[in-house]
């Protein structure tokens, strides 16, 4: 007897009671404001992660040995925001509960919001690392106030100042830079390894969510994106920089922004799947 | 001195007093379930209509005498539908209060809700024209009662039984074809001039609303559309359905779903703007 | 607790022991000549399931009702055209020896081959429906035996004489018209109703494999796919010449040479989305 | 020892003193005035053919036996149209000095003039048979003289009134269709098999320089064009009116305004391709 | 009353009086021997500029405040390089006479032409920078002595020995280098600091026409020109340079070769948007 | 009389007598597992190289002076890798037994084989220089020993153990990554030129075959390929390293992995174009 379909990241076949990291997609991207396409990552990021390997030569450690389940994509009301986040906040909640850590696909960056909010809700004094292109702070956009520009500044409501630690930014008004300058930790243009060191250092052992715009990557690195603003990280970068990171204690992460429709020739889905087969060892080995 | 960098369609030069018909765009496109993109059909129309001619073969007259103002597009709350449609609602609002025919292009279905709510407040008795492949009858669509899928329920809600006239459906829940079985005029799959002919005679001088949801045509006609569905009529069968209906007292209208980014060849947004074209010099041959 | 991440087509949801349908898909394309990418159709036709609807106007029937199992692809060895066969054929043996029928995606038209050649053998007799733009009745081809351009040939030797109805084939070398005249029955260039009639009745209860591949469409129907040939039939003639024909005791089928990399816009999925839902639910209404 | 890399259309491999018709390329799109990259169509059409076989089974022979050889692409000026134009000229000067009959693929339709004054130099009295979109007969465009939407009028200046017979013609200014009533005769929008014949009846046995402009065809049978116009004819149509028209003396012939950048799935060059080897095939019918 | 549809780069919309630069766009690409598709690059630029910030972080200052007019685009005649560079020159020279400074986006580099000789005209000792990948100085093209691979040979018959400063050359003919160390100063292959502050020092305060041809990039940085050359420099790169030479005295420039067709995910087009509104800033803060 | 038409690589036009190098492709990839495309690069590569120039400012030496002649490509058994590689030996040994140095074009990795074991016939001792970001070294891949994926190994089969000097490898199994330890010399990740002096000091004067898998760049510099990996070296980083190796004592050479259907821009065969000339100057030098 044959058995039933399933189309899971490459690797990521533990069951569920062993998994220490799950997977889920958050196919939403309707406040866009230039160009939609993000809803496609997280069936493209499955797709195509069957065209990198599972080893690792840079940290020589397997994906196959770092437990983690695909839990598919939760079904999300596209073209209102706010039931939506209520969906991916429901599944975020539900494996947070369970002791384990979320990883969710985006997704333009709003969907972090939902995300967040339980991880904030489940443990106080929540830290948020976040690389990006764009400072994502403004109050409000073309007079909606959940978007994929506000998310941060929706987020600086929930965990309050000098918890947000801000890597990569060359993109914004005069208005979110002067915000920035007063209530988060902004490290604009370049990953100095210095910067990355210090945010370490500072954090230590509090827990932390990570949210990871891949457009903080230049566009050269990663086309497929919706808003692309040159002048950016390349791959070693952005690697490098994770790597980094990935000794703090984190309890949550994202990685949004990939616009399948807007990949060409498929390098910028083969890069994000090859930085999440990365991120997900790196979070494996303290366990 | 040199003058501002206007940019209009083809030929739609008169001045704001003397035009008869006054376009705008309604980039919007939030609530596409499937793949988003036209929001960029206003500024695609706008720019590939200087492919054509003006003048029309077909029905020897040039749009240069068609006397139609283009007023640009109002700026849209991306994300959030009801604030969306209300600006839709404004623009249409001051066109129709100056007492000329409002001429939409949008976007995706839902927005036809913006402009159509205005007519009907002014044109009590208003029927409704609908070219389309899909019903648009759903109560609501994951959830959303706001839907380009919904856009003809919520219409039905303003105009009451009998008043909606449906061509070229060919797809649609088994409880939206009930539905309209029950409150609607519902042609299925071809534009037969016989049932054209019999909507007209009905119709009579009644103030009529025409929404052209440009993916009744075949896909192989017109490609670049985010819900392409096979089996449709071709550009000669809707252009001949346009300029039957064009009789009727139209109040205003709309066209609507051209997704530019799905148009790699341009040929859809070349065949929108003939259409355009066309449709703008039959209206004008009644005044 | 969460479930797997199960990937099926639409409404394809029957558990294995109630489904009377069973699809699998064959990503191969190793042998195609000229552009290859129909290995992605598979995965195509089952992530753009999704823009369809599963109720079909055309048949008043819905596809849930139709108890299809969907059971993933195997996998193939990509460019050793007798390994791939086998692993097809080992998975429609599979099968049909639970009395079921399997309805495969290619891939290119060579793995009709590997799922056919288990259909002879459980039922002497079996009649071949062929439609086609190409003959593919090469005895070789640059020198290979086993090519999507002589798989009829193929399939010939296992049926033998009288036994293939090919239909719509409008290309070929002089030499396979003429074998065409001694060995099979072929309805160049048309669907003709007549035609159709008349092989429906000749064949009456036979046991019949079906084989779509759907490049007899014409290009302006059906883009994307690897060998485009002008002058094809348009979508609803398909449609009308399957349902004729669906009434047949078919034991097994299959629709090929779907491209997914050829079909920007994404209409040629889409229209095979629709096809097999058309398809699916004509076979269901004899059970 | 190796030979040279021989590069030519599919089975035009007579040697020149053999052939009757002779092959050359125009890769010209300097006057485009909207989508330029007709320019490829020589060098995609050679390469494409392969894909295409030489046996025609409409017509029932082969073009291996249709005697045709390849010269390959002079070098042109791009951007001085007149250089152009002239060497165009030269290597048609060339073909027809030897008694052979020129059939150049285009470029745009500018270069036809090139070929049909060396042409009309030779036979006195030609007529010129023309399928096209558009009537191409504006006295200037945009100031200039020599242009793809000029050419026509530019053709009439050498071979006078009533020479000029046009079809399938349904874009142009007011001022065009005027100038064709009196000076040429055209048949807008359909290819009626009634008007063609007319058209080979009064022509009679007088020379004929056949030019195809292939947006005459619908855009949903051939996309790959710079200014496509809804409306058009399908491929059957086409070919049936070339094989209508090929039983005249036609002297030399062009096939233009095929654009391979703007052919995205490939089917447009193909169609060209398949086109090209029909009217090859059917010119070879009279020698 | 509705005003009329006025479509500007963002933040561009001071009144000519009081701006003190005025864009335009030089929508001409006919000599373009390879790809053309510049022509495309003034709409592309003004509608992708609402995809950016009006804030640029790099300098903290706003476009909204740097005074710019955007004139729109004189109609150029396609195909006939002379004409189109008379009309070039015109609104050159309207500008120059009104005492600002024009910035022209191009179309391809034959543009620079037009305007340059009406700068040299106003400016007499004129200096010309000039980033580009090629030499552009061949003394002809394919015969033609007007186009995009001569342009700056023309502009060395006009300013003379040793106002010419090229930049990032890396591709040219063995007679353009030779060309180049007798009359141009030419600093190959890199833009290194030491060779740029050389130049600014040596010009000091004369006149300068600025010319950045974008194909002076890497291709992975800037994919969407006609002719991409590997080896190029970086978006950070190229932005210090213009930032460093933006202190001279510049008194027209220019911006070409941006090529929107073969932009296909929109970056390129992006980044020239980024790259201007730099530039503007710059530019303003000596006013 | 007019010549045939003949297409080679630019400027390759020696007579086939006085040349050293000898040009053919292989256009076969039907072993290429994820995304097929390659076999259109031989022709790609021809027809792209006449945008590049025949003068290399890096070495100063024109093409023109390198004697290389272009062999066209043999016809290959689509679907059938064994007998393919037959035809590619054929060709390789036909260049070889001539005193001639063959360059071939791929084409998927596994071509290598066909044009290798030639060499390691005709000169015992071989070593074998390989750029590639995959190892390339597995034993089988879905159960077939012939693929781009082995091709490595079966190398490795015929010259033995530390003959083959790997750069910039960067993905692979583990089991690759230890076999690489014990047989052959791996330099992973970067092209340091310490690692590339070592091993031209190692091989000396024994006879070299170079292979360059355009996949070792990064896929922002070389997006055109099936297997994009990324953080790989620039363009100067290869082109530095080709310079570097070019002084061996290099008998045969190949190019593989370029598929155009990928590089929708042009950039990533214009770039291998460029590669092409500068390696073929840089063997010539010594001859």
């Amino acid at each position: 007897m044959l058995s039933p379909n399933v189309s899971n990241f490459l690797g990521c076949d533990a069951d569920y009671a062993s998994a220490r990291t799950v997977i889920f997609g958050a196919a939403f991207d309707s406040t866009s404001s230039y160009r939609p396409g993000s809803r496609f990552a997280p069936a493209a990021i499955r797709s195509e992660s069957y065209g990198i390997e599972t080893y690792s030569p840079y940290q020589d450690r397997d994906l196959a040995d770092a437990a983690v389940f695909d839990s598919g994509d939760p079904e999300l009301c596209i073209g209102d925001a706010s039931k939506a986040l209520s969906a991916i906040s429901e599944r975020a909640a539900a494996i947070l509960s369970d002791g384990k850590r979320p990883l969710m696909f985006g997704g333009e960056h709003l969907v972090t919001l939902g995300a967040l909010r339980e991880a904030v809700r489940r443990y106080p004094g929540l830290n948020v690392v976040h690389f990006d292109a764009h400072a994502d702070l403004r109050s409000d956009y073309l007079g909606a106030p959940l978007s994929h520009a506000t998310v941060l500044r929706r987020v600086w409501e929930l965990v309050g100042d000098g918890r947000i630690w801000q890597f990569g930014i060359r993109s914004g008004t005069r208005e979110e830079f002067a915000f920035a300058c007063d209530h988060t930790h902004m490290f604009p243009f370049e990953l100095r390894p210095s910067d990355l060191s210090y945010a370490v250092q500072r954090i230590g052992g509090a827990p932390v969510y990570l949210t990871v715009d891949l457009d903080v990557l230049d566009p050269s690195d990663f086309p497929g994106t919706g808003t692309p603003e040159a002048g950016g990280v390349d791959f070693r970068g952005l690697l490098g920089a994770i790597l980094c990171v990935s000794g703090l204690n984190i309890v949550a992460a994202d990685m949004v922004e990939l616009s399948p429709p807007l990949d060409a020739g498929g390098a910028s889905t083969a890069l994000a799947c090859k930085l999440a087969r990365e991120l997900m060892i790196a979070l494996s080995k303290k366990e």
